[in-house]
């Protein structure tokens, strides 16, 4: 009955990689917890650069500086 | 003062029915929790199928097997 | 499959009470969008009012002012 | 190490004004709390009006009403 | 940078338990999608089962059914 | 109308710094986005070392560390 939400930016998030994503986290809630993977639901949000801040600053802002 | 997030898949999401949803959980806490309408925020989340897992699955692939 | 976080003070808010939200948050969801209960995933997270800003102060101190 | 989620509707957030609210929120609990500005994370959603709910009304209707 | 936010009933979830959680979720943003794990943010949220429906009741209601 | 979640580790929070914090990220919203302070709401949530994760670890083993 986990619900997990989680937040990345979408650079290479391909369709199959988040399905692979979904997959791996609920065998580890499974396996570390005993958690029911049937009711475990996981939702991915992908967040924009310029919306994601760290340090003081957009992802966008850090990434230019290299 | 409620604040609700609801996050489903947009299908069938038109403007109008999400506008019926926000009404009806507004009065809902209203009736149940005596929670005053004025402040209560609701805000709706649509997230694509390929973002959404359950039983270790997205549900595009879940609706693939039918 | 809609997942629901409802955020409120605790005021009142008997386990009956929010058993009877869940009930009516999962039924608005089956009648205006046409989601299935069964997998309609409800969450009540009830915040302290020192903890919970409208306006620029913490409920407490709204509430002091009466 | 703090985690911050600013919800806004997306009027005239620009990725300037988006950049100058990261510096400011991550500079403020640095001020309020101590907390490090490295480890400050800070995620802002933005939210269709269609899909924003106060007093039981979107905010499209809201504005429409003037 | 991924933040993940993982909301569980707190049965059995010992500090061992959600430490082991941590770990693995990491590295598994780690191993399918090349996220950092030195800036991975994960965050459990422990609700009680008075807080927690679905299928419209409480789980606290359906463990009492058995 | 803006929402702001913002999420810590409890250490030092106080009552009077916690209500500092939310007039603070009140005001940054009214004065970089032109938000309105009487619709901004603003919840804290505490959460322990145990439950917080960075680097694959817990709070609690990195700060045992030193």
């Amino acid at each position: 009955m986990p619900f997990v939400n989680i937040k990345i930016t979408p650079d290479g998030a391909t369709p199959e990689k988040k399905a692979e994503l979904i997959a791996g986290v609920t065998n580890l809630l499974r396996d570390t917890l005993g958690k029911n993977p049937a009711t475990t639901v996981v939702i991915i949000d992908e967040v924009e650069t310029d919306n994601w801040g760290i340090g003081g600053e957009t992802v966008t802002a850090r990434r230019k500086k290299g």
